[in-house]
C-alpha cells in the first residue's frame, strides 16, 4: 500500500465530498431551520478539515495509483462518507444515537432505503432533504461524480471506475472514462428533473416530488410519507413510479442508444430482456398466488399491489404501497429472491445483478452437457459477447462470497435476537440494498427497534454489496495493508 | 443415449437389486408377518420382472459404455430402486399413499431419514427393519456394492464409481476401482457389526441395535422408536452413536491408513481437520447460546444436547434427542448451516461436503488477493494437492446449482403452503439428506402432513443431493435423451 498516494486522494475526495453536503444546507436555510443548518456547517467543516489534512500528508506522494491503492480510496470512501453524511442527522437532532445517523446515512449513500427514523413527517425539511440527496449522490456513484467533476484526478480515475459501476459490463462504453463519466450524470440528472415535474404535476409538493424522484432514479427508496408512497393513495404515481424505476434498474449505457433513436439495441440487449422477463413473471406469480388465496380484493388490485412490489423490490428501490409481510408465504419467498436478483448493471440498481445470473444460468448449462459429453468444447455467449473462462470464475466467486456474507450476516442478525424470517430478510433486504425486509423488519415497521450491534452490523452489508464486495472485503485482509 | 446399453446395464442392476429385498423378507418371516413377507416376494418378483425384461431388451447391446448411459443408469437407478423399494411399505399395509412409501424409501436410499410414518413401535418389524436396511443398502452406495458384487460388469464399473463416490476426492484410492469396492464394503460391514454389538451391550435388542447400527454407519438417522434415540435416556448410548456418526462423516480411504496404524495421516488430512473443528466450534456456539438464553437445565446438559445435535445435524445422520426446533433462533440458524456443510468427500454423509467448503474458502481467498495484485499467480493446494482451475470451476458450480435447487424447492414447498422456516427447513434437511428440519417437519414432528405433492417434490431433492445432481438433473435435459 502506498499510504501516501491513499491519503491525498482520499483526501481530494473528502475535499470534495464536503461541497456535496452544500443543497442539505440550503435546505435547511430555505425553511429557516437554524440547528440542522448549523450542523451542515460542522459536517462540511469536518469533511474539509479531514479532506484537508489528508491532502496535506500525501502531497508529496509519488508512484501512481494501482488497484491497492484504488479499492482502499474506494472502500474507505464510502465507510467515510456514510460517517460525515451523517453527521447532520447527529448533531442536527434527528437521532440521539450516533450509530443510527451512521446507519440512516450509509443506508442513503448506499441506495438502499432501509430506515430507522419513526417519524418522517415530524423532522426536519433540510435533513429529510438531505436524506434523499444522499440516495441521488450515492446512486451514480459519488466516485463517478468525483470524475466527472475533479478531471485532474488522471490515472487514478479509471481504476476507481472500475471498482465503482456496479456489475460485469461486457458491452464497455465509450473509451474516455471521463466522457463517459459526464453523459452518464447527464442523463441522470435529466431523468430526476422529468421525474419530478411529472410528480409534481401529479399533485405533489416541490419538495415530496424532489424527494421521491431522488429515491427513484438512485432505486433507494427513502420516502417523505411514513407510509412511502401508500399515503398518496394515487394509481398514477404508482404508475409514473414503477415506469422510472424499471428505467434506473436498466443499464444506462442503453440510453445512449435510445438517445439515438436505436431503440433495437434496447430491445434485443440479452440482459434487459431477462430483466423485463423475470419482472413480468414474478408480477404475474404474486397476482395469482394473492388472487387464489384471496389475501386482497380482486383481481385489479392483486395485480396493482403485485406489480409496485415487484418492480419496487426487483429493482431494489424498496418503496411501499402495501404490506406484504402479511402476504402469503410464496408471494414473501418470491421477493426474497427477487432481493437477490436485483437490477441490471450499469444501473442504479443492487442485488447480484440480472447479467450475472444470465451468465450463471449458461455455466450451469454448459456444465451439465458436459457430463455427458465431457470432451465437447462450448463457449458461453450473451448476445454476442464471449464469457472468458476468467470472467465465468469470477462471477461464480462473486456469487459464492455474496451468499457468504448473507449467510453469515444471518447468522449475527440471529445471535442478537431476531427470528430466522426477520434476520435473513434483514440482511437480503441491506445486502441487496433494498429496504424494508420481511418480520419485524416489514414495509409497515423500520429498523429503528434492532439493537446497535445489528445496525453496525447492516451498515457494513449495505457497503459490501453496494461496492459489490471487493472493495469492502480487502480492507480486513492484513495482506492489504502491508507497506510496499 | 446408447439405449441398448443402458436397458442391459439397469436390467443387471434391477436383476441384483431384487435380491437385496431377501432380509426383509426374512426378518418378516422371523416374525411371522404374512402380509409383509408377502408384500417383500411381491417387490422381488416385481424388481426381477423389470430387470429381467431390461436385460432381455439390450442382450445384443453393443458399443461401450459412455459417461451418457453411465450417468442414466445411476439416475434411472436410483429413482427405480427406490419406488421397488417401496413397494413392502405400500403392499405391506404400512401406508395406504404409494406416494408415502416412495418417500420414506427414497428417504432410506439417500440415508436422509426424514419418515412419514407416524407410529414407528406399531409398525411391522420386518417393515421397520427393512426401512433401516435400505439405509445400510444406500449408505455405502448400492452401486458400489453393485460394482463389488457383479464384477462382470467391466469398463461400466469405473464409470459409475465416478458418479457414485460422493464429494471430489483429490487423494484417489487403490487403482482398481473393483478391489476399492471390495475394501470399502469390508470396512463398512465391520463397523456395523461393531457398532451393533456395542449397542447391544448397551442394553438395546437385537433388532434396535441392528437398525440404529444401519442408520448410523449409513448417516441415514430412522429409528425404530417414535422419540428417536431420546427413547433410550442413555449417556452410554448418546457418546456411543457421537463416536459412530462422526466415523461415518469420514473419508472411508483414511480408514486405510488407520488400519496401517498410520494414524498420523487422519489426523493431518486438511477436510477431516476442517471436519472436526466445525463440530467443535459449532457445539460451543450452540452450548454457549443454549446456557445464556437458559434454554436447558445447565451446562452439561446444554453441552449434551449442543453435541449430539452438531454431530447428528453435520454428519447428515439426523438422530434426535432433543427438540431443537424449540431452541433460540441462533442455534436453530447454526443447525441450518450445518445441514449444508455435511460430511466429508468418501464418507456416507451428505451436504456439499466439507472439502467443498475448503477449496471455496481458499478460491475465495485467492480472489479477493487477486483484486489488488491482479499479476500474481498463485496456485490452490489442499495438503499437497493442487487444485486445478478445472476442478475450481465444478466446485464453484456445484455449489451454485445445489443453492438454486435449494431455492427452487423452498419456493415450491412455500407455493404448497408452508411457512418460511418449514419451507426452507425441509428443503435443507432432504436436499442435504438429514431428516428433520424445523417448524412443521421439526425433530418432534415429522413429514407425514406434507401435501403429496411436497413429499413428491422432496423425494426427488433427495435424490438430487444424495448423488451430487448431475446424474438427476441431467434427466430433465432433452438433449440428454438423443439417440447416438
Amino acid at each position: 500500500m502506498n499510504y501516501p498516494i491513499l491519503a491525498r486522494y482520499l483526501g481530494q475526495f473528502l475535499l470534495f465530498f464536503g461541497l456535496c453536503l452544500l443543497p442539505g444546507a440550503a435546505w435547511s436555510l430555505l425553511h429557516l431551520e437554524w440547528r440542522p443548518l448549523a450542523a451542515f456547517l460542522a459536517a462540511m467543516a469536518v469533511s474539509g478539515a479531514l479532506g484537508g489534512g489528508l491532502w496535506f500528508l500525501g502531497r508529496r506522494a509519488d508512484g501512481r495509483m494501482y488497484n491497492r491503492e484504488a479499492l482502499a480510496v474506494v472502500g474507505l470512501g464510502w465507510l467515510v462518507a456514510a460517517g460525515i453524511g451523517g453527521l447532520p442527522f447527529w448533531i442536527g437532532g434527528m437521532f440521539g444515537n450516533p450509530v443510527d445517523a451512521y446507519f440512516e446515512s450509509m443506508s442513503g449513500f448506499t441506495t438502499t432505503g432501509a430506515s430507522v427514523l419513526v417519524d418522517i413527517e415530524a423532522a426536519s425539511k433540510g435533513l429529510v432533504f438531505w436524506r434523499s440527496f444522499t440516495h441521488w449522490l450515492g446512486g451514480m456513484g459519488i466516485i463517478v461524480l468525483f470524475i466527472s467533476i475533479l478531471p485532474y484526478l488522471g490515472a487514478g480515475g479509471k481504476q476507481l471506475f472500475k471498482n465503482e459501476s456496479p456489475g460485469p459490463d461486457p458491452r464497455g462504453l465509450a473509451p474516455k472514462i471521463r466522457d463517459t463519466a459526464s453523459i452518464l450524470w447527464k442523463i441522470y440528472v435529466a431523468m430526476t428533473v422529468v421525474l419530478a415535474v411529472i410528480l409534481m404535476l401529479e399533485g405533489m409538493s416541490l419538495h415530496d416530488a424532489l424527494c421521491h424522484s431522488f429515491g427513484t432514479v438512485a432505486t433507494g427508496g427513502f420516502s417523505t410519507r411514513n407510509a412511502s408512497v401508500a399515503a398518496y393513495s394515487s394509481v398514477g404515481i404508482e404508475l409514473t413510479l414503477i415506469v422510472f424505476m424499471v428505467l434506473a434498474g436498466t443499464n444506462f449505457s442503453l440510453f445512449f442508444a435510445v438517445w439515438g433513436r436505436d431503440w433495437r439495441t434496447l430491445v434485443r440487449d440479452p440482459e434487459w430482456r431477462a430483466y423485463i422477463l423475470v419482472l413480468v413473471l414474478a408480477t404475474l406469480a404474486i397476482t395469482a398466488d394473492l388472487w387464489f388465496e384471496g389475501a386482497v380484493d380482486g383481481l385489479a388490485s392483486a395485480l396493482r399491489g403485485a406489480g409496485f412490489s415487484a418492480v419496487s423490490v426487483m429493482t431494489t428501490t424498496g418503496f411501499g404501497t402495501a404490506d406484504f409481510d402479511r402476504w402469503p408465504d410464496f408471494s414473501r419467498a418470491v421477493l426474497l429472491l427477487l432481493m437477490f436478483v436485483g437490477g441490471c448493471a450499469g444501473s442504479t440498481g443492487g442485488g447480484l445483478k440480472v447479467i450475472r445470473l444470465l451468465i450463471l444460468w449458461k455455466v450451469a448449462w454448459e456444465r451439465l452437457h458436459k457430463a455427458w459429453s465431457p470432451r465437447a468444447v462450448r463457449t458461453i455467449k450473451i448476445g454476442n459477447d464471449v464469457i472468458s473462462p476468467e470472467l465465468q470464475h469470477t462471477v461464480l466467486v462473486f456469487f459464492m462470497l455474496f451468499l457468504a456474507a448473507a449467510a453469515l450476516g444471518t447468522l449475527a442478525m440471529a445471535a442478537l435476537g431476531l427470528d430466522l424470517v426477520s434476520a435473513f430478510s434483514a440482511v437480503a433486504a441491506t445486502l441487496n440494498n433494498i429496504g424494508p425486509g420481511l418480520g419485524v423488519v416489514g414495509p409497515t415497521s423500520n429498523y429503528a427497534d434492532l439493537p446497535t450491534a445489528g445496525k453496525a452490523v447492516l451498515s457494513l452489508l449495505m457497503a459490501i454489496g453496494r461496492i459489490e464486495l471487493f472493495a469492502i472485503l480487502v480492507l480486513f485482509s492484513p495482506g492489504f495493508w502491508r507497506k510496499n
